[in-house]
């Protein structure tokens, strides 16, 4: 049994997180913190936690979730996190950040695209990438894992496979996602205010989204060249789930039985990838931990179409999926 | 041609009642005011009216609006439309109050329900409600408004004629209302956040709803008895669009077609309420200035089934209405 | 471990007891059979169950689904599942029926509801209503278990325990239902076509819905007395969810807190009722096997409002809990 | 006045424009057909033109038709308007149509896209498409208008200026399209069944959808040279709107302000088109006959994001303008 707090708890990726863990049979929620005034009880935050997780919203100091719980997770705005992973591993815990804090490699990219200087400069570039599927074997011993971002997961898990195999080229890759509104919190505002985004598509942050450095990041490391994609993030009226459309230039000359076969292969022993042949919907993974993705040739051009959960495989089921490699138990528990 | 003035322009009534306007041949919007700071133009505020209605949103005093508009409609929050009323009114202005301010007439049952004093209590009881099916000889001739509210247009609508005929008693009279978000305003807030009122419905202000006395009002008028109603309103994931069902008790033995007779003879020459056989469902009057209803009898219990656009029928189209009555254009001009 | 079948594999409650199951650690799926042709396999009727379940679709005669599964889930259409119940018994199987067929007690009511001669009558009465918040103690020793439809479950859960302390009259309730569409099956008409019925609420089957007769049926029993409602269902665009909104006569001097006292004594021990004090929405019970409940006091009228997952409370995850009281696993394995 | 005709009466377009023509002083709908048996009036179509058009649906030969009126538009499936069309305009009647049958010029290529042979190649390549901003001045003197698809018309108004004026490359143009459900018309299919779509986003017809020869004829006749898109469609919960985002290569040292002023000045005198600098959503275009774009640069590439009405400005309001302009009424008359 492992003993875990949850910092950051009125949003939905902690929403989530909190149901997973109440199905572990070795996970015991034992401190959920937010600054919010006025909630003292979890349940008033989150109604569907009614008589499921008897637990008060506190409001404690590093020092005090470290002796508390083994592992805590940290459900936090960017630059939040940097401040309290140092004093958090230092009394002992092991950390699952979902903010970007540590995901990048350079503070200076950090700074730029995050608008603020990075608070924890020496543990960048050191900390692993939770995600899985690559960097299994390096998260196992780690003490702190940056979850991986949304967007980034759906983007990375279509294309690594594919720039690894020298199948598309590295040069102007194109990613347009489209993302659930859930994907924006739980903070009102106008433009997620209901008869503002229902009945409505629209893109948003073109060419500046804090998501394209960290796709760049691990892109190019899965080329060995550097990447730089055209990223554009649009907002979908539905609740959750990202779909991903990709366009690179075919390297050579591709068929789609090889870029399947490519991705099959990559993903034979993941329990949470699923390379299908037909074209995915979001839907097909609402709810759980899954990306399903496929790839086709149009004219030359390489196109992946991947779909995740962004609230489960985009977040709260990653960590979960890192919580088990952390500790040892296997790693789809509470993920089926 | 007539000279109209907008006060209260970022609401989405604001906006309807603009879009009809620009479709009125007759009607020129000469002014809008708003609040809102840094919004210096109509377009910025509302994006849709992009390059269709060139306007600044100005800061105006109701001198200064009497002075420039023959017609002045309020789209604001109630109480602060009857602080404005009196000077519009002494300023020449005729004017169209979206507001409840104006729709009870008793200043103590407004304090009840509206938890403030009434501003403007000598107008109480003596303004005409905008009801055009009910009320259109005593609208003509007025120059004030009180707008109706949406939920008790889809009621008294729908009942009225029952009443009026003593089909139903008015005693225990159960209005269950389904209502689109759009209904709660353009104010951001948790409970209209998409990811919350998405996938959901929910009822609200159960026993304590502010168009309960506006219903009893009218619905008592058309009995020639007390009516006291129990209205629960619900909130629907759907922009707009209001669904009413009415149980009521028979008074004697009443058939479905002595109901729907009835009715149709009531509403036979009027443009804008169809009594129809099937069931409607709100989107048959999404965007239109219609009201369709039915009516059912179910072990003995009478039932209505109305619906309407709330912003339309329910609020904007109605004003337009009242517009064409009070300024002597044909009462369907821009409705259609 | 116990062995199971699932007939009629193809539709929303098929899937969703599909993924119960699946996280269950004591059950086994070894086959599902569905009459549409041309669908071999169950992850091509359902893409979400994509590498969770490696199961052909089949065609097997009863005696065969009997010899091979202990527990047999009917997802069969009414009339359809009297045609089997016999030999899945004499099989040897037990079995969880999810159509009305063994609901009702009296074949005359079947048949002026169902239009249809009853195939299996003699069961009819005999058979236990899989409500274990009622029923528990006759479900555990069953072999056969009508499971509740989802408008009943709501409705009964909320009233009988008023009925049953006698706070409520049994004279003139009224039913007021809002479901999601799920709950119309998954079979294209143009009633839940997408752009039909999105974006639009409308009420349907008045007076002649057939759950109709399976409220009275149990409301009588609560009540001690006849109980014939009057039931209005309605279409919501959205997935899934349903909200109950009923209206009753107070019998007596009934407060707010009488009730919820009431409730909550009545479901002090049950792991899957929760009775709050806000109006929940069907958001709070999306996704899992709960139901939450309120009650008001609105002008001498008593008000209940619940919410379940239709095809969760609704269906499936009850199934999942009479499996559970069946084959004595903990009633709450894999509905947590 | 001119009298008008509509084949094809059941669908969404035919829907929207029916609205259109009741706003507009100068036509009068005097047929309509549709080849469904037992609707025999309009109204029992469509519920929303509820005493709006009294018109029963009729079942007549092309010379009846144009024997009644002088305009007809064809919503009818592609290959039906090709073997309509000879008759209607030997009879008299000018001829909108909303098919693709005569969007193409090289019967080979519709032969292809369309899996059918054309049935009146002659007029394949003579007819003016209907896009009036492109072609108002061959329109005009028309008596056959191609009414242009949705995708295709969201994707040239972005792109043909920027081809036209050599800001953006040819070659390698990413047309990536959302739509709302309406676009697949209203026939009911497991896709676009409630419960499917909602809440889900997906790509479909990737590198065979029909609408890629279009897009790729008037972009090539735009930019001068051969453009070969690569066009990814999607489906998106949501009613009605299509948003396209498109990917091209910079041609030299292309700033946004260069775009949009490129735009800003191809557009100056169209009534129906805005260029704007925020990046807008369908919302803002939804009900109108407006197209709303802008342009960004992202690392060397040229973004462009258009949204409209897919059932107005992506058909029935540009039908409404092309018959306007082949009868000589001003172009905007029933479209503000």
């Amino acid at each position: 049994m492992t003993r875990i707090a949850i910092l950051g708890a009125a949003g939905y990726t902690a929403l989530e997180l909190i149901k997973i863990l109440l199905r572990h049979p070795e996970a015991e929620i034992v401190a959920v913190t937010d600054l919010r005034e006025g909630q003292p009880h979890v349940a008033m935050i989150h109604p569907s936690l009614n008589g499921r997780l008897d637990l008060r919203v506190e409001n404690l100091s590093p020092a005090e979730v470290a002796a508390r719980a083994e592992c805590v997770f940290l459900c936090l705005p960017h630059g939040v996190s940097a401040s309290l992973v140092p004093s958090l591993l230092d009394g002992g815990a092991k950390v699952i950040d979902f903010s970007a804090d540590y995901r990048l490699d350079d503070p200076e990219i950090f700074a730029h695209w995050y608008d603020q200087k990075h608070g924890d400069p020496e543990r960048l570039g050191k900390t692993v990438y939770g995600l899985p599927e690559l960097f299994r074997e390096q998260i196992i011993p780690s003490r702190l894992v940056a979850n991986p971002g949304c967007y980034p997961t759906s983007t990375i898990l279509a294309l690594a496979p594919l720039l690894k195999a020298g199948l598309v080229s590295p040069k102007g890759i194109v990613v347009d996602s489209k993302s659930g509104v859930s994907g924006a919190g739980r903070t009102p505002r106008l433009t997620t205010h209901y008869p503002e985004c229902n009945e409505s598509i629209s893109a948003y942050g073109i060419g500046r989204h804090r998501h394209t450095p960290e796709i760049d990041r691990f892109l190019s490391m899965a080329a060995g060249a550097p990447v730089e994609v055209v990223f554009t993030p649009h907002l979908v009226p539905m609740d959750r789930g990202i779909l991903t459309t990709t366009y690179s230039r075919a390297a050579g000359d591709v068929t789609e039985e090889k870029l399947l076969d490519t991705l099959r292969e990559f993903y034979a022993d993941e329990p949470f990838v699923r390379v299908v042949d037909h074209l995915p919907g979001t839907k097909d993974t609402m709810g759980g931990n899954y990306c399903h993705l496929t790839a086709r040739v149009v004219r030359g051009r390489v196109l992946t179409i991947s779909c995740i959960d962004n609230l489960i495989k985009g977040a709260s089921g990653a960590a979960a999926q890192n919580f088990n490699l952390l500790f040892g138990y296997p790693e789809t528990t509470a993920l089926f």
